[in-house]
């Protein structure tokens, strides 16, 4: 089912050590969990037929409504450059007015130019990502204004923090790029802060990051660090996405001035967009989930098409994040059955386009306990079956994205590389069915110890990070850690653990460079 | 996706009081939760295409080397009546020997007349259940030595904990059938706990049960009773399946004789026989997953084929209940990728043979932390994609089936609903496309109030029984509860507000009347 191949092996053990190893101490349990998972999960893909939740008439019934909406309702495009654009491709565009309206001919002609697959390219050529197709690819927690751990309690975001958790996701092969910042750093001034942020995550990560789309300059100072970072020219970055931004309509139906400006930046340099309505529905958008996916679809669709206005092919993704409230309270809900149908029909829609799609990894809980476990493995399930292709806050979200939680993180990594494994191919070779090993044990004997077990058992099952397997005694007698302890353990042995990827000295000193002359020259303006 | 129709309403509530219930007391949802959840649970289907994860041919392949198995290697049948009656249909038997072994012409014809779906008949006809097909029917926990719940501890198990849980099980529609004693109570001597126990389930539910087949006289009281609590004849009862029994091989390759015995009573009354293999990789089964499978296939079909033998067209299930252990500590493992991956394949086998699929909601964590979910979660995936009809121990099961957790059933009934609203359709009416309403909302608006949320607001959603979706600040106010804090109050709630079903005064009195005739007895031998 995926592309995974070479099983990490630890040459200390073999397999004449087994009885040895049959109750290892914690310190042995504890190496292993520190060390780098290797290159097992640098790849994936999901081969699994998507599941679909939409009869045809009624993916159709949602497409026709979407177009509906923007041709007679519209959308509010707030930048005055946007609507010339528009108006120059041919929407319907009033002198004077926000509101613009698209014809469906209009739509459907430009999302049929963005591309189905490519590719990002990271500084470290090992780290670039395949985003479309069977391509499965997770970016770590992004944007979250708070921090937790346990020993630390929840706190405002600072850069200590931010520098943390975006060397997890270095260390951890199953996230694969970074996906924002995964905590704001507020102790940063907001006027150099993206510089700041983003130079740390070219020197503490070599794969692929983001830059957010909050005004022009800071695009164009994040295309630059980009550049910088991979030592490559303008004219290759703009052959190679280096840099992906994420889009999010001001639902419903609008796109602010600074995610407009974030398009033409970088889809005129073709980069990575990743358009995102965010529709709560009984919120901001209509109760139903039908209803809600009408409008993420109108929302996605124009800026889709928007992009292809700026630069035929440029590549971009459609973002689903459709999910409900707690109508009780008003409270943003995640992981949530309603939020399943809708991640898979917007897998559908998105495939219908032929675009690549984007999903999240959510939940609402506020502390590590099971509700933060089953919400985000029901976030997991619908997006594996439903067939996204770039997952966002795959690792380490938790309380609705307002908190970057470092426990979370080591949880999330566990259970994405259970996804992995779930999405390895089953070995239904001669050798693995086995019908030699079951003669020869035959009726009432057992397979421990046989020359068939212990050729395989060193690799045959996902060892987790986390879950602990103990009888009731023995994990009793260890003080009856719950997944919590063990994440919480885990992930400063992990930062212990964390080794920083080489970076040419000198692109490092035009990096520090370029940072210092931006920063002399006051940032950006911060009067928002 | 399902056949679930009416949403409960709770009459206290109309969309008036919208603003009024934004921020409800813990009392407000306290009264929600104890509430009986009515009948939106209790029939569920499953109209998901299935996921497939072994290619046609691989499916063959596997489905040949069981049938290779079971001709060349055989199956040692513990049971000189069993021998007889494999003999007399064909299979290949030498007088003096256990061993027996099976033409695969053999085998093939006789699961030819297992059915692919029938109904098992409750007390309470509204509780009968349809076993096959697109049914999903869930089962409680069965068979734990261990009880706990947060306030009592870790205990073994006893006739008040099992009167508990029964009353669960009653309680919520999620939960259609009881499995076995949830906990063993071994403060009921063993030769009349059956006719306790049983009388119990009888008594306080109205919902279909199961007999352990641990002897034949065991299985002769059962279907009696069964029968005396359908105030039926017995020629009825053989028309009618009420009562079912699971029937594990001993792995490898082996059918013990209280199973076989088992069978015969059981199928030759027509009544509902479950075939479980219990193959762990790696230890009762070759450590690859492919190999397991080949034996899990070997076994149950030798079970399937033998009820048939029996009785053609007597009702069973292929059970899969294929896992891994821990190769570092030979411990059970569960919820693991490698038990997703094998509970698909063993739909896809199940599927082949035309005969309907057991499945279970596992987990090995020993208290309710996240990797109580997220296993379990992973169980639920499985099982519903796979196509699972029947899932026993879907609420309760813990620490690897040692242990029934009070808290754990909650948590899994609300995790069983949320798989039901999952599977519920998407309603994609004119009217959930919302046209109107986000014309009349627009650009830059909001659906807060809006006459299409408010007249759907109250039951557009799945409303979680322990999901804790307040604000941080909130639930920090609040003690800063976890799931495990939740599932704690809500049992009790469920337990006060639990009611027992009525039952036929002359119905009890028979009831009543055989178990003091059969205690007065002796019950049965307990010499083992």
């Amino acid at each position: 089912m995926s592309e995974i191949t070479t099983p990490s092996v630890d040459p200390q053990k073999q397999p004449e050590d087994a009885a040895r190893h049959r109750r290892p101490g914690r310190r042995g349990a504890e190496r292993q969990r520190a060390r780098s998972p290797g290159s097992r999960y640098a790849k994936l893909a999901n081969t699994l037929a998507r599941t679909e939740i939409l009869p045809p008439e009624a993916l159709e019934d949602i497409h026709q409504a979407s177009l509906t909406v923007l041709e007679e309702v519209g959308m509010d495009i707030i930048l005055p450059e946007a609507r010339e654009r528009m108006k120059t491709a041919g929407a319907d565009v009033t002198p004077g007015e926000q509101r613009v309206r698209f014809d469906r001919g209009l739509i459907l002609e430009m999302i049929a130019s963005a591309p189905s697959s490519f590719t990002m390219f990271a500084r470290n050529p090992a780290r670039n990502v395949e985003i479309g197709g069977n391509n499965l690819v997770f970016a770590q927690v992004a944007s979250a204004p708070f921090v937790t751990d346990r020993d630390g309690g929840r706190r405002v975001g600072n850069r200590e923090d931010f520098r943390k958790l975006v060397k997890l996701a270095q260390h951890y092969d199953v996230i694969h790029t970074t996906g924002g910042y995964p905590v704001e750093p507020v102790d940063i001034h907001a006027s150099v802060r993206h510089l700041d942020c983003l130079s740390d995550l070219v020197k503490f990560t070599d794969k692929v990051f983001h830059c957010y789309s909050l005004g022009k300059q800071r695009n164009l100072d994040a295309l630059e660090i980009a550049r910088i970072g991979r030592g490559i020219s303008v004219e290759q970055m703009e052959r190679e996405p280096s840099l992906f931004t994420v889009i999010n309509s001001s639902s419903p139906l609008r796109l602010d001035g600074p995610m407009l400006q974030g398009i033409i930046e970088m889809s005129s340099r073709n980069q990575v967009v990743i358009m995102t309505p965010f529709t709560l529905a009984g919120a901001m958008a209509p109760v139903t989930i039908a209803g809600a996916l009408v409008q993420q679809n109108a929302e996605a669709l124009c800026g889709i098409a928007f992009t292809q206005m700026v630069r035929k092919g440029a590549p971009v993704m459609y973002g689903g994040f459709t999910s409900n409230v707690d109508m009780k309270t008003g409270a943003p809900a995640f992981g949530t059955p309603e939020y399943m149908k809708a991640v898979i029909a917007g897998g559908q829609l998105a495939r219908k386009y032929g675009v690549p799609y984007r999903t999240s990894n959510t939940n609402a809980a506020n502390t590590l306990d099971a509700q933060a476990a089953y919400e985000s493995m029901m976030s997991l399930w619908a997006l594996t079956q439903g067939g996204g292709n770039f997952v966002l806050h795959a690792a380490g979200w938790t309380e609705g994205g307002l908190t970057a939680s470092f426990e979370k993180f080591i949880l999330d990594v566990d259970m994405l590389q259970m996804v992995a494994e779930f999405l390895s191919p089953l070995d239904v070779s001669a050798d693995a069915l086995a019908l030699e090993a079951v003669r020869d044990v035959g009726p009432g004997g057992h397979y421990f110890g046989t020359a068939h077990t212990l050729a395989r058992y060193e690799n045959a099952f996902y060892s987790p990070i986390l879950s602990d397997w103990r009888n009731f005694e023995t994990w009793t007698e260890a003080g009856r850690p719950t997944t919590y302890d063990h994440a919480n353990r885990v992930f400063k042995q992990a930062l212990t653990a964390y080794e920083q990827p080489p970076l040419d000295p000198a692109i490092e000193e035009e990096l520090d460079s370029f940072v210092a002359r931006r920063k002399a020259e006051g940032g950006v303006p911060t009067d928002f």
